[in-house]
Parts: structure tokens; C-alpha cells; sequence
């Protein structure tokens, strides 16, 4: 067993990210060396006689577990970002806005050996996503607090990819050329036609190659008993526009 | 400029990952020092006078550019398989069978601190996959040459993900359950829903959990003059079912 | 305003027929010449001062305000029946089983100058699809109640159509062959993949030709302040095979 | 047999409506009483000595054999729309555009003891459209030849379904409000969002009930020795809005 982790007692979980020192939760004080020996299934205690147990971490847990106040990106959106853009693990990301951090959770937990910067206007937003941030461990997380279109006049042309998920994405667009080096992409996302559409040829006008626009559908298989029959738990989330500074 | 970058000339195209030395081609030779000062777009000569033209790389140029003997898995696939796995880029894959090598290109790309063995019982297709990935200039890919049944004997409880898009993909099951560490994943590709189904049961069986099976469907958004609408240019590639060792 | 028509009193409804006469119902009894100077959305009042308001009908209210004791099939897959076989509105057309009798009941509506022939297994769904047949006034339904292989025995080569939603649709397949007329369709709804292909195959087995197997599938536009999206009600219903007795 | 049948001669195709009287082709004269006796697959001679193969007909050939100018509706969108609509087969129903009189056919068809009015501006789509109906030998469909919105001003409020697929549909939106009969359908095909969207709010504004918008995508299961798998034939082909008069 390697960090991360997760431990879970009842309906409260948390990532665990090194095996020493000690987690301070309301359920009291859990030794984090007992964890080297143990393997997932088994049980920790806390110094009030509560029992947490282990359970293996994933980056689904960023979607599934963190504290959630916008509806976040689903996991089959970031993988085809990261495919289509071929992103590489040492790479520095802009992802705007942040929402409950789910995203520049991925980016960061992918982009292991690189940096991600993330930023949101509302506080009470970046609040949420600070504190998932710091349960989750991740080190590589620059979170700043205001309008990235005004925030990003201050960052230089290094970026490898900027993500977007904001109301006012179409107005970032030539601020997101303007910083991302050659080559870079932008990846745009958004549920609604007419504002994917005006990404789309904003993007164009400024430049922007190789753009494209699609969605991902993500359509279950069910076996079943009785017989096997295709499902949707979530029929479209939304559309995602990706093009590059070339 | 950074590399990897493509240089094209006609329909032949280099992948070239370092600033330094020569490359040779059939067209003659490329002093790639001279790349240092380029931009995009801009072209380098070989010593027989044949014109170059840089052009950025991504990882999709491993789908687009790769010579093709199999069809190979689809970026959306390998996405969706990285971001539903959490995949961390220092992890130690098994990719079962090689192909063409497109889908052990993509994960030794994003997986770059780690390292990828690739098995292919099929020597005419190891051999273009082993060009391909001499092409690609990918230094972490193991490649192996075997039935991945027997290959997988010599292996170590080491694997954080095996991935497998072979024929005997049932047979292999068992062989992924004990090759992977603790919490490692299986992710399966197949086009075909019976033998999706048995891979699927075959998972459970031997004692795999959070088995999954689905596929994803990638709908474009055309913007024309004359209105707006969803296409595909391929509708279904194939099932991934995938698993957790816990 | 003609025939039929709904009348709604809180959660009752009753499909009217006929614009003379009385409807008897359990909050009193409505004059059905009063309805021949009313509008939509006029209301009528029964003996007891019940009012009733005045709706028009649909075929779609077989689905919508049927008893249901079984999954109907649905709008979108009996509409693609009709379309694919071009039934004609004076056919005789073979439904088994009956269910809750909204396809029986469809087929009835469109095929009007013909005949349906409707059979279950299951006294208590044909109790509910024989008060539903009742209450929409279709008069050219035949409804039996027994065994489909079995009854089918006693039926000549002369149905234009045979509809099967049924369990043992296998085994119904031969059957279906002999009674069809030459050039008559058969069409199989089922849910399930495994059984839909061993329909398919049973059907070219027994001499069906052109039998062709999909689904439809509805992908309903949200037009919405905030823009517009593509949402689900329901994604998979059944598959559909239909094949032909040339 | 009965009529309609198919005659096909190498490419050259009729449909047969009557088994009485001559068939007049460029390959010979087939005297349509040998028709009687003939069983599908067996032949017929003309005078000129060339074999005609005997088909059954559905209405699929109108798709399938008409000669088109046009894109036509396809079978899935017209079933949609008849099951949606709950069409009788005693309507009086106006088509606009007429295009190459693929929907007109086929509405024609089902509405075999009512009436279609057919309205197209353009008059060589007008004449192929004439053409493909009177080979079909359908007696109910009345062709105009003229601008929609225009033609429209001479109709009473009698219509039971007016369907449109043209240029200007949001233009006769209005239009079709005032000729539809106390709770008629307008069903509106269109394979761009932006135009689809007109019309939705076009009809709300206009005072129709119960608008929806919606495409149906046809998924082919196609089973083979290898396996099944779904795929399509074409994904997307329009978007049908649909409300109601009331």
C-alpha cells in the first residue's frame, strides 16, 4: 500500500497523501505511520476508539468526494483533454475558472512533475476549492482569487494549456492566446450550443488552429440476468472546444 | 520551440525529440541544431537540398502518423482509461497486445517518469510498432515479442494499470489479477459486446471490483454558415470494461 | 370540435367516442350531446356537479393515460414500425402479447379500416388492456387470451403484420412466417441484446429476408434562456428486428 | 400478390398499382393481368421480350426509389411524427415543401382514405415530385406548384396536420396556426439548431401547446461471426419540432 489513501469512517473521508505524522479530524487523532503495514480493507483508530478504513485513492475521488458547489467536469471530459492536447506531466496549466477544484484537481494530480494555476471569482467558490485542495494533498496547485481575464494581464506567454470553464469564456479567449506558448492549446468548456458556437469562432478570429468542437457521450453497458442492454446515467454534460496557438 | 516537434516533408513525416545531431532520412540529412532558432511553420534543409517543414507535435500524431497494421484505440479511449484510472505519469504499465504501438505511445508519453512493456505475439506488427516507437524517440517502452499468457509468468506483482486489446483477452484476466499491485487497475478494450460480456464476468470472477463496462461516443458540432449540427466521423469504436484490484 | 375527445376530472379520464349518449362514471353521469357545441378547454358537468374539463385526444394518450401493468413500448419505436413495413390503415395485423394493450391499441388507431389481433398470455394484463380498449372506444381489436404459439395454430396465411413484444419471441418466430402473407412484415421488440440477436438469427433461419436490427434512440433539444442543450428522457428502450416473408 | 408491386428491370424500376390494363416502358409493353397469378420473384415478359423481376412494395421505396432532387425525410422521421400526431388515415394533411415528394408519398400512403395537400416552390423539383407520383400511382396527394406562405391564403381551417420542410418554415409558422383545425399538429423538420430553434419559439409565440423539439438517431445492431456491435448509418438527419393547435 502507497499514499495516497483514503480513509473513511461513516460519511466523512479523507485523502491521505504521507504515512507520518497525524490526521486531525473531529473524530479524533489517527497515527499515520500505523498505516505502512496495513493494506486496503483494513482499519485504522483514532485516540477517541474510532475506526477509519482504508480504501485505495483514485482521481475519481476528486469527482466523487470533494465538496462540491458548481457542477464539476466529469472524468471522461479531462481524459479527452488530455489526450486530444497530449499533455505532458511536467507542463503549466491555467484553468479558469475553478469552481470546487475538481479539474485543476485532475490537471494537478496528472501533471505531477509541472504546475497548475487555477483561479475563481467568487470567494465563497475558491473557499470550497482551497479546502479540497489541502485535503487532497496536492502541492502543485497556485490558487488565486479573482477575474482571470484582469488576473492574467500579469502572466507571461509559458502556458501549455489553458482550460476554461467560465461564464465570460468567450472574452478570455484572446487572453488565453496571448499567454499560452507556441503550440499551446485551449480547451473550452460549456453545456450550452450558442455559447460553444461563440467560443468556437472566437476562436478562430484570434487566431486559434486546429480548432474542433464535440461532445462525449458516455453510454454504459449493463449485463444483467435477464440480458445486457446499453444505459446513460448522464446523456450530455457538455461540449468542449479545443484549438491550438499555431 | 521545445521538442518533440514533426518535420514533414511531402507524405513523409520525422518525429524529432532532441535539438541535437543529425537526422537521417531518405532525403537526405537534417542538422538538428538548426531547429534551435525555428518556429513553427518555418523549414530546415537536408544536405540534398530537400525542404522540411516544422510543424509542433502531440500526442495525437501517434494516431495520425503512426504506420497502421491494427486498428488502434482511439484518443477519447485512452482518455477516458487515464482519467477513470487516475493514472499517475511514474507508473509501471502493461500494454497487451502491442498492435501497431499507438496506445503504448500514449501511455509511455503521458506516463514519462514511469515505464511501459509492451507485448505482441505478432512479429509484422512488433516490427512497425518497434519503428514507430524508434520514430516517436520514446526511451520507456519494453517491448516484448510473445504471447502475453506466457510472457506475463516472468512478472512481478509490480503493475499499477494492464491494459489489454488482444484476441484471448478472457485467458489474460486472471494473469492481470495477479501482476497488478493492490489498487491497480484492468482496463479492457474490445469492439464486440459477447466478448465484452466475458471479459467482464471473467473480472468479477476472479475477484476484480468497481467493474464498469461502457463506451464513448464522440459527437462533432459542425458550425457552417448555413446552420449548426451534430456529426460523427465514427460512431462506435469499442467497449472498455475496467476493474480494480481491492 | 369531433370525436374522440378526453374529459378530465382531477386525476380521471375518460376517452370519449361518441358525441351522444351518456358516460357513466363513479362521479356521476355526463351528457355526451352537451359536448357537440364545447371547445377544448370547455369544461361539461355530470348529475352530481362534477365538472369535467374538455382535452383533445391523442394517440399518444395510450400511452400517457393507460392502466399499465407492463413497459409499453414507446411513441418513437411504433411509429418506425409503421414507417419501415408502410402499413397500410386497412391491414390485419397480429399483436402478441398484449401487455397493457397501448401498441394493440396504437395499431388499432392507424389501422383503422383494418383489423388487430391481440394476445396474452396473463389474464390479469389482458383484464387491464381489455378496460383500456373499452374506455378508448376502439372497436376492431380482437382480443385474446391464451398462449401466442398455441393460439396462432388456428390463424391462416393472412396478416399483413405480426408485432411480438413477448417472452418466448423465439419460439413465436416460425409461427409468425407461416401465418404472414407473402411480402407481410414481422417486426420484434426486445429490450435485451442477447435475445434480439437470437431473434435476428432465428429469423434468417426460418426464411425472413431484409431483417434488419436496430433502435432509435430520442435525443430531445432544451431551448432555455441560459441556451440550448441536447438532454435524455430515456436513452435505451428496446431494439427493434424486422424482416420480411419474401 | 396483391397491388402495389414493383416490376424491376435491371435499373429501370415501376411500381404497380393496378392488376389490369398495360404498363407502358422504353424496354416494352407488360400486359399487368399476367400479374395475377405470379408469385414475388417470379417474372413477367414485355413484348420486347425483356424479363421484369416481381418485388413486393413498401412505402421504404418511395425513400429508396424515388428519384431525388432533394434530401428526403427519412422513414424514422415520418413514423416519428405519424405516431406523435396520432394521424388517422381519413385526414386532410398539407406538406410544404414538396422537395421530390419522398414525405408527401409517404403521408399519402398511411392517409389512404384522406387528403395531401403538397406545396413546392420550385418547379423542377415540382415536376421530378409529380413524376414520382404518379409512377407510385397514389390518387390523393394534390400538387401546387408556388410559394407556401402565399398558396396557403386560399386554405380554410381545416387541416389536420400541416408539416413543413422548407426554407422559410418560421415564416409560415404563423400561417400554418390559422389553417390547422382545433387541436391539429404542425410538425417542422430542420437539420440545423439555430433554424430549429427559431421555429420552437416562433410556434410558442403563435400560440401552440405542447411544442417539443427532438431528433431520433437510428443505432444498427449488426451481428456477426466475430460479435456484435452497434453502428451507424447516418447519425444525425433533422430535428422535428411538434405542437399542437390548442
Amino acid at each position: 500500500m502507497r499514499p495516497p489513501v483514503v480513509l473513511k469512517s461513516g460519511r466523512n473521508f479523507y485523502l491521505v497523501n504521507e504515512f507520518e505524522g497525524e490526521l486531525h479530524t473531529h473524530k479524533g487523532i489517527v497515527r499515520l505511520d500505523e498505516l505502512k503495514e496495513k493494506r486496503y480493507g483494513d482499519s485504522v483508530t483514532s485516540h477517541l476508539g474510532v475506526e477509519f478504513k482504508i480504501l485505495p485513492f483514485s482521481a475519481a475521488d476528486f469527482f466523487r468526494l470533494f465538496r462540491k458547489k458548481a457542477t464539476p467536469v466529469m472524468p471522461k471530459d479531462i481524459g479527452m483533454i488530455i489526450a486530444h492536447t497530449g499533455l505532458q506531466p511536467d507542463s503549466l496549466i491555467l484553468d479558469a475558472g475553478t469552481g470546487s477544484g475538481v479539474t485543476a484537481a485532475y490537471f494537478a494530480y496528472f501533471n505531477k512533475y509541472g504546475e497548475v494555476v487555477t483561479v475563481e471569482k467568487r470567494p465563497e467558490f475558491a473557499e470550497v476549492a482551497r479546502e479540497n485542495f489541502r485535503m487532497a494533498g496536492l502541492k502543485n496547485i497556485h490558487q488565486i482569487v479573482g477575474d482571470a481575464v484582469e488576473v492574467a494581464e500579469g502572466f507571461k506567454r509559458e502556458f501549455d494549456l489553458v482550460f476554461l470553464d467560465m461564464k465570460n469564456d468567450v472574452e478570455m479567449v484572446p487572453v488565453a492566446y496571448r499567454i499560452l506558448r507556441e503550440a499551446g492549446f485551449l480547451a473550452v468548456y460549456n453545456p450550452y450550443i450558442e455559447q460553444t458556437k461563440a467560443v468556437y469562432e472566437r476562436m478562430l478570429e484570434v487566431g486559434f488552429r486546429d480548432v474542433e468542437s464535440f461532445e462525449l457521450i458516455k453510454v454504459n453497458l449493463e449485463f444483467r440476468r435477464v440480458g445486457t442492454r446499453p444505459f446513460t446515467d448522464i446523456f450530455h454534460t457538455g461540449f468542449i472546444v479545443v484549438g491550438r496557438k499555431i
